[in-house]
């Protein structure tokens, strides 16, 4: 963070961001034409993107990795592979095989521990098909888009900012490309993100852009919505989607759910599901597919009361927090305690501030290095209209820092939507200090009168009635007295004028003692994909002096599997021990493999590293003797010990489930040095 | 079972099914027309309906079964409820709320343990959309659909069977209907199931069949597939669906999956995830829904050695069979071991049998009741045209016997299927007992002649080549050496005379030492939402003589929460208790609630005992007293206990864990008797 032969190559560019940061700034201070300061924003963007690769391009452990090398293991060994290969496969959907189904399923099993069960949340599973008016007033249908362009001969789509990137890179690698040119493309790539649709299709026509694939002309670019669309029953005419997020679930339960918690606020509630998403074109493997696992929380509170009462155990916990503020300024992340942050209000309160607390204790639990974790706050040009504050905790990988835990204060916003869409009150009550006198304004209908004129009309009409805010009741009074009606506009636009003895305006005073609010939603949300993938990488390995043996140094509780039984041989006598120690295992919960195949000892012992199991059992001719003991091996330090048969399993449980430490058996049991030598 | 009043009243009903299913045998032995079979099987079906319904309706605990009542607790206490209903909803959807999600994660725990860990089962997680040629290859896209009609006016779609069924109970409700319309109707009611396409169309222009909604026409019956369709990317040209079953994600990676268990046979995959059917007019709850989770196991083998090694030990397990033999006898279910089932060939092998066994196990363990639970065989005729055995585990509930586990024996239809679909060989070696030496016969092309007759067909035509079969070659050989020449017809139809010189049939012989064989698959196949139906049918309780107080007797092990803590009132010195008592059960893994609300203790025991909380701790001002204790509360005896503070948590994990019995902790701790009362 603080080597200060990087901090110079890096001084230069932390100006020149600073620098935009002020002007961006400054244009505000001055409320600047909207297009200008979005310009200034666009500029530092690139900027801080500048800063950023050069940070990264100096960081020792992204520029050694080897992609690839991991890669090739993790599918030799089927942790995940893509989907129908067979078959040909689809790009962004991909199978977990057997381990990194157990890793998965691990790592979920730790995130209830560590969020449902500790904070008492209310865990839900929510339907995947969703009709669209839920999404509609969500704001998908709407807004879940990206932009494609399509060959307009055979179809073929591509995304729009990845195909100007590739053909502006070509361009800038052609031996005619003037150096005016490459500047010019390169200028362009950086700043892709920034550009809206009219200015990337100028682009486009400007550089001539044609299909990779086939030199065709391609359309005008088009919003494509991310979401999958189906119908849902036989008729055709009831359209779904697959969720695009498990959120909305939680939502449109929410009445449920503060009757199930007796009408008191504060509670969370937790979802753990998989959500879908039509990428145009994914890459990346993990870190963008098709349909992928989310574990979301959503905690409901009063919004004039964010603190939490156990803010106190994590307030020394301390975080990498990259503010919007140091973003701008082109300085480096902070080290701080959360309790500083809240303390100082740089971050928002103690409710969201517990939360990234949490969510970073979980991460380093499961394996995330601590240096490759840092909490970046969105810039208010960037943060959903509906936030008020959002940390995503991201996580160096070789893709660079990839967000892998969205951690915002939604305010309001998605119970509002519902409850503007449906008319059902997504509300909570609370009590007020002192009963309160309210005046009451609502107009009331002769219904009789309304019928006898409006007919089928009069309920549509008696229902706009009521849904007339103060400022609309009182228009009414003052023309109903002034002209002697009103004319009232439907929604449809349909208009009906209601004389003086049709409607009536009553006020009246009522003794209120409780209060309705919409409660705040604080959201932390997990892309389980993407944890997983960072903490492969995190936790891959290759012995020293060789570079063939590889493994994942993954902790013993979200291990795919805790153990290994080897027999030395496929000696008889071996068997009767090994099926004793393989169904102790299973009695203790403990998953685990037999691998009496025939290589070498070392060898199965590679095989079990690959596959990231912590601890080895062998059966040797050790153990047929009395007392009957076996070798246990730790796949970290390569290091083993000799155990009595009886004690063994109860020493993998508690290393397991880490109330030991390999450390503390190095120094209960004797050292045992032979067998990893046998290659 | 054998109630012999019941018996007596089922006497002639049994045989007359016994009467019919002699028939079928007799014209299945004599080679009678399929036709006549066909109709004779549909009459033996009839005949065993009305068997069962009639040993249903002499059944107490279903006749007794109040079913709104446990609904509306459901309903109440958001086990579960339908999907959006903010936004009207959508039949055959639910969500999950906080105890039906605990509820259904802690089955598929304990499901976990029992299968996937004690098996050493390799467990997968595999994509939910599936692109069409795979469900091609399955057979889904061509067979899985209903017969639905629609109204020719408003689109209106109804499932055919349903509709004949109300309409025809309409018809012999009608004041004006004769005798012999009714028993007309009531007959074709009862063949319903076994009517084809063109039958149902009859029925429905006899009886001049409208909507039921609007009295228009309707379509003639049309097949409609039960899966939803989507598209795959954005070029609308990949046609996805989601998968009606988990079990195709499993067979398209068998490859990687025998190569992860080293080659070797058998071997069992498991996989829990949710499936899809878009049902045309989905009722009867979670019994049929549109999405739901399923947990399945394919177990590959060698077809030839089908025993289990731990079959010895379930063999004593006694199950409730119902075979095929005895349904068509119209004798009821049989009392057997598993052992006895299967030495006797009822049971096609050891490994069918080891499940059925597991399968009862675990379904005991959760809280089924075993008298309502059995294992019914499909007859040949309902048998999907892959299975060689098949035993369905049916449980009894107030909607009759519901199939909850299928366990059958596929063969080797599936991995066959996906092998022709794709040319990926989906096989197994195994080593044959001696080396074997075989004729192979081939055809070698003479690539450069055929590419200067053929050109670009050339590549074509030589894949042909190499398709052909053993008996394709003899020909090929017969007609180069009698003609000179070999017509050759590609699969589009197109043929190609190839002359002697372009081609060459070579014989050698080949020693081998492996041999081929596509596994046979043993599938155990979960449906979890109607297990946890059932089971919360089985478990719902009222209290003697206070009908209002309704509880579930969960088991502890699957219990949503496993303990509740009740201060006795809010007197604040009961405080630090409770959060102490909280916090350290949150250690000791165990969900739980606290319920400070003001209602008296017996009003909150009884809100615990509704969502099954099976223990519960109350503090009261004997807590406050040195030595401190509290009291310890049993859901199902509402018997209490004096247990000491520090000692309770270790108790209530014990007793959650199935450590130790209630009755144990009686014997224990000193009985207290007092607050209960207080309603």
């Amino acid at each position: 963070m603080s080597n200060p032969e990087i901090e110079k190559q890096l001084a230069p560019l932390r100006e020149r961001v600073q620098e935009q940061g002020n002007l961006v700034r400054e244009l505000k201070a001055k409320g600047a034409a909207e297009l200008d300061v979005k310009k200034a924003v666009a500029e530092l963007k690139v900027r801080k993107k500048l800063l950023e690769e050069k940070e990264l391009a100096l960081t020792p452990s992204v520029v050694s990795f080897d992609r690839a090398k991991m890669e090739d293991l993790l599918k030799r060994r089927f942790f995940y592979d893509q989907s129908f290969a067979i078959y040909g496969g689809i790009t962004g959907q991909y199978d977990f095989g057997p381990m990194g189904c157990a890793l998965k399923s691990n790592i979920l099993s730790l995130w209830r521990q560590y969020f449902a069960l500790e904070e008492q949340m209310l865990e839900v599973d929510c339907s995947i098909l969703t009709p669209e008016p839920v999404l509609k007033a969500s704001g998908h249908v709407e807004r879940f888009a990206d932009l494609m362009v399509k060959d307009v001969k055979t179809g073929e789509c591509f995304r729009l900012d990845h195909l100007i990137k590739q053909a502006l890179e070509k361009l800038c690698k052609a031996k005619e490309a003037t150096a005016e040119l490459k500047a010019e493309c390169e200028d362009i790539i950086i700043k892709l993100d920034g550009y809206n649709k009219q200015e990337l299709a100028d682009i486009l026509s400007k550089f001539n852009i044609k299909s990779p694939l086939t030199g065709n002309d391609l359309t005008e670019p088009i919003e494509f919505n991310l979401m999958f669309a189906t119908q849902i029953g036989p008729t055709g005419l009831v359209k779904g989607f697959l969720r695009p997020e498990t959120a909305q679930g939680i939502f449109v339960n929410f009445k449920r759910l503060l009757e199930f918690n007796q009408g008191k606020l504060p509670f969370a509630v937790a979802q753990i599901g998989n959500s879908f998403r039509n990428e145009i074109s994914p890459r990346s493997g993990l870190i963008r597919v098709r349909e992928f696992t989310m574990a979301e929380i959503e905690h409901f509170c009063d919004p004039t009361q964010k603190d939490y009462p156990k803010f106190v155990n994590v307030k020394q916990e301390v975080m990498t927090l990259y503010s919007a503020c140091n973003q701008m300024d082109g300085k480096s992340a902070q080290q701080l305690s959360i309790g500083e942050a809240v303390g100082s209000s740089l971050v928002a309160n103690e409710t969201l501030g517990y939360y990234m607390a949490r969510i970073q204790q979980f991460l380093l639990a499961i394996g995330i290095k601590p240096e490759c974790l840092r909490f970046r706050q969105h810039m208010s040009n960037e943060m959903a209209h509906y936030a008020c504050d959002c940390w995503d905790a991201e996580i160096l990988t070789s893709y660079g820092w990839v967000e892998c835990v969205g951690c915002a204060d939604r305010s309001a916003y998605d119970l509002g939507q519902h409850t503007s869409a449906t008319g059902v009150r997504l509300v909570a009550e609370k009590r007020l200090p002192a009963p309160k006198t309210i005046e009451v304004s609502e107009i009331v209908p002769n219904k009789q009168a309304l019928g006898k004129t409006f007919k089928k009309e009069a309920k549509t009409i008696t229902e706009a009635l009521a849904k007339l805010t103060l400022e609309e009741i009182n228009q009414v009074e003052e023309q109903l007295t002034n002209k002697g009606h009103y004319k009232l506009t439907l929604t449809d636009g349909s208009a009906h004028q209601l004389e003086k003895d049709t409607i009536q305006v009553k006020r009246s005073s009522k003794t209120i003692h409780v209060e309705e609010f919409i409660p705040s939603v604080v959201e932390p949300s997990f892309g389980i994909g993407r944890i997983m993938y960072a903490l492969l990488e995190h936790n891959f390995q290759c012995r020293d002096g060789d570079e063939q043996r590889c493994y994942f140094t993954l902790p013993p509780i979200i291990s795919p599997l805790k153990c290994s039984i080897l027999p030395l041989s496929n000696n008889a006598d071996f068997q009767p021990f090994t099926q004793q120690l393989s169904s102790s295992l299973t009695k203790a919960e403990l998953s685990h493999k037999v691998d009496d195949s025939s290589g070498s000892i070392g060898r199965r012992y590679a095989r079990t590293d690959e596959i990231a199991i912590p601890y080895g059992i062998t059966v040797d001719f050790d153990t047929l003797k009395t007392p009957h003991t076996v070798t246990l091996r730790d796949r970290d330090s390569m290091k083993q010990v000799r155990v009595g048969v009886e004690e063994v399993v109860g020493v993998v449980k508690d290393l397991a489930t880490a109330k030991v430490k390999w450390e503390d058996i190095l120094q209960k049991y004797p050292i045992f040095e032979q067998q990893e030598a046998t290659k």
